[in-house]
């Protein structure tokens, strides 16, 4: 199945963006990142299960929000993106 | 339709910071704001199309970036929420 991970983590205290460098490294392992906090995953039922493991043990349920959506298959017939949408390295300088 | 709309707008210049408002304001006018740069919609195919066009006319396309996906429905049967989901004024103060 095809999820939206969708996520805000404060970054106002440094175990914020802490968790928030946690959070997208393992969503890093199920999909692509295609903005700062969006992630597009392909993920079987074991995936989803393990995946929601991950993300819960990382961030701070008193402070981040964490949302997962199912979205409707063949993506690229459900999902439309306007702008700058190239590849952008999200920790690092940006590259041009 | 139920839609997700995400977005990335730079805020490092007030300009950033003045679309970043303008695209959450349009947004408010067709959906729910569900985390800082995420809103669920539920909307008409004519909606839809003036709902882009409205979006288009705000951000930056060479800056920011746009994504719109269509969510499975039910969405209550297709979204998953964690942690802080309460809803939060983003523009003003936390309140607590």
């Amino acid at each position: 199945m095809m999820i939206l991970i969708t996520y805000d983590v404060s970054t106002e205290t440094s175990a914020g963006r802490k968790r928030l460098r946690r959070v997208a490294k393992v969503c890093l392992n199920y999909g692509q990142r295609v903005q700062k906090s969006v992630f597009e995953c392909q993920v079987n039922t074991m995936e989803m299960a393990r995946l929601k493991e991950q993300l819960l043990q990382e961030i701070d349920e008193s402070e981040d929000s964490l949302r997962i959506y199912r979205i409707i298959e063949p993506i690229e017939k459900n999902r439309e993106q306007f702008g700058n949408n190239r590849a952008i390295d999200f920790e690092g300088a940006l590259i041009v």
